[in-house]
Parts: C-alpha cells; structure tokens; sequence
C-alpha cells in the first residue's frame, strides 16, 4: 500500500500546490529545529551571540507559519480538497502551529541564556539539558521526517519517546530544587536552568502532537488525546487489516 | 454594517451547521472558564476536592475539541464554505485549539493546588495569583465575548490587556525569587506558586490568540504576530473606510 503520495490530480497546478505545502512544511520544520539546537548550544555553551540570533530568528518562523497558513486557507477555499488531500491540508495547519510554538520554546530557552550570560553560568543543571535537549532534538527531527514520509512506525516511536522525556524532565527539577536548597544563592540562575528545562519539555510535547497527525493522515482518526495504548492496539489492527 | 451574522444559505441544513460549531465553541468556551476559574479557587482556598474536580474535569474539554474539530472537517469536506464561512471554520478550528491548551493550563494550577493542600500552604503568592487569576479569567471571557458577537472593540481590549498582565506576571515572578532566597525551605511550595502563576499567563497568551482570531474573522488580515500597534492601526483604517 502506497500511502506516501497523495492522490494525483488531472490538475497539474493542484498536485504542485499541495507539494508546495509539504515542502513549506520541511523548511518551517528544519528553521525551528535549527533554532532549538542553537538554543540548547546556547545554553551549555553560555553563547550570548547564539542566543541572540535565536531570538531574532524567531520571526522568520512565525512569519513561515502565517504564509504557509495562507497557502492552506487558499488552497481550501481555491481546490475544495476531500478525503486524503483534505486531511493532509488540516493536518498541515495543525503542524506549522506547533512548530511555531517550537520556535517560541526555542526563543524562551535563548532568553535564559542571555539572562545566564549575565548573571553567572548556574552552578549545576547542564548535563541534564544537554541530555533532555538531545532526547527532544531527535523527537522533533523523526517526527518532521515521518511527517514527511508518512511513517506510522517512526510516529510512534516519537509518541513513545516523550513518556521518557516526561519521567527524565520531573527527574531533573526535583534534582534543581534540591540544588536550590542546598545553595540558595544560586536560585536566581537554577531558576533560568529550570525555565529552560521546561521549555525542552513542552518542545517535546508538541514534537508528539506532529507525530500524532501523522497517525491522523495515514489512518483518519484522531487519537490527539487517545492513550499510547489505544494507538498501538490502532496500528495493529491496522496492520491485520492490511496484511 | 451587520457583521455578526454569517452569509445565509440556501440550504437550510449549511446554516444549521455553521450555527452549531458557533454554539458549540461558546459551550466549550464556557467549559474552559469554569475549569480556569475553579482551578483559581483551589489554589487560593488549597481546595484539594475541586482541584481533582478540574483535572477529571479535563478530558471533557479534551473531547469536545475532538468532536467540535471533526465538525469542522465534515463542513469543509461537504460544503466547501468560501469566503467569510471558510473564515469562520478556520478560526473555530484555531480557537478550540487555544481553548483545549487553556483546559491543559487549568488542569496544571490544580495539580499545584493538590501538591500544596499536600505539602502545606505557600507562605505568600496568593495576593498575586488572585490579581492575576481575575485579569486573565476576565480575559478569557471577554474573547469568547467578542468571538460570539464578533466585536472588534472588545477582542483589542483583549489584546491589550494581555500586555498589562505580562507585567504583572514578570513582577510577581521576582516577588516569589525573592521569597525563595529569604527563606529556603519555602522553596518548593513557592515553585508551585510560580508554576501557577505561569500557567496564568500563558491561559492570558491564549485569550488574546483567541481576540486575534476574532479580528481576522471580521478584518480577513492575519494579525496573529502583528504588534498591537499594526492591529490599531488596521482598525483604525477600517473605521474610517467604513464611515
């Protein structure tokens, strides 16, 4: 089963447009990944350059959402798309939502790297970021790439990878409020530690929602709020099915 | 100029739909307000039973962004709306979005409130979270206001408002840093104060998103990373085309 390419249109112009907004996507989803290893480089590194190129940068993302949400909304109201080619359009605006939200976390973590570059880097937390900061990175990348191939097996994998990246991120503040209380002097910038932990955190909440549309486009339902379980007992039985 | 109603439509059965996400929005709309305002309430009264009311309370918002979504798709797949109809689909499939996050951001303040009625009360925050708590819950309501009637005025007084509690929420963020660092082992409970508090704000961020909707539903303009001033200025401009 092909499920990798849309439908193909007697319009050449319509197959062009839709392709345009996969590729739109890739390149909004490629800036807001840039923009989130520089924050977490920013960060470790106490990169005040880096960092102020991610907060400038976050413009050219929310300016990538709006035009990609006008090509969507023209391509509805212009080609009146059903079935498959409709899913891929709704889930196509839902995406570029979170990678714009993606982009505000980035621009957040870049803020405490300024504010770390200020006031002294934070006696501990690093190692945790680099750790949940590389979990979170690779999330957003497989969950850009099984959009983009429509990979159910990856999708998955990033749905999964997130329970972990919760339980290792609650980890890892109880850690920052005992270091806090150990030396509280040092809360102010634990603190900017604990902001930006957070941030990964959320940034891979919404790596999960992309990953969820994918689920959405390849088997039209919607398990945005459905448990892990419900999803994998979904693809086996789609699996069955298909075999 | 009357724009709070929709195009009517030959068929009979199209208004009804079109009329019904309306409804259904306003009744999700109102679901989230219980939900920020009874979280509100247990944290200032350390309510531990209305707190796990808000959080069970979730999956009912949760839901209703799922079936109020598939309504959408079912409109845009069957009547292929144009023009100020396809606006209005656009922006309820983008408000819910917001109002589900809201419901996400309710249900944190009451698992705040549950560690606390744990741990014992926060020595101080409760001033600020009940400032803050009633500007954003006034916030919310008025964006759902403006949503149903379409009031411009109104949705900008949102936008507006959303500044002044960033600067609110900045201040009683230093307030509670400085708390923390005067007695240490408040630090806990006085993180649950300020993860609140955050989760108050960006419950502020959404409203205005949803003010925003609002004027690109009457204005047709995306004004979503506008600056306040742009938005005044468009309505400025329109005021005077329309006079």
């Amino acid at each position: 089963m092909d499920i990798t390419s849309h439908t193909h249109h007697i319009s050449q112009q319509y197959n062009i447009e839709l392709d345009d907004i996969k590729t739109h996507l890739a390149e909004m989803g490629g800036m807001a990944e840039r923009q989130v290893n520089d924050a977490i480089t920013a960060m470790i590194e106490v990169d005040l350059e880096k960092a102020e190129q991610v907060v400038h940068g976050d413009r050219k993302v929310n300016s990538m959402e709006v035009s990609i949400d006008e090509e969507c909304v023209r391509i509805l109201a212009k080609r009146q798309p059903a079935a498959g080619d409709l899913r891929l359009v709704i889930a196509v605006t839902k995406a570029i939502t979170d990678l714009e939200r993606i982009g505000d976390e980035a621009s957040k973590i870049a803020r405490q790297a300024i504010a770390l570059s200020r006031d002294g880097a934070a006696p501990r937390g690093y190692v945790e970021m680099r750790h949940i900061g590389n979990h979170v990175s690779r999330m957003l990348h497989e969950a850009l790439d099984a959009f983009a191939r429509l990979d159910l097996d990856v999708a998955l994998k990033v749905v999964q990878t997130d329970r972990t990246v919760d339980m290792e991120y609650s980890t890892a503040m109880r850690e920052m409020i005992t270091y806090m209380i150990e030396d509280p002097r040092s809360i102010t910038r634990v603190l900017n530690i604990m902001w930006s932990l957070r941030a990964l955190e959320r940034i891979g909440d919404h790596a999960r929602n992309i990953a969820q549309y994918v689920v959405y486009l390849v088997m039209g339902e919607d398990v945005r709020h459905g448990s892990i379980e419900e999803i994998e007992e979904q693809l086996g039985q789609d699996q069955e099915d298909g075999e």
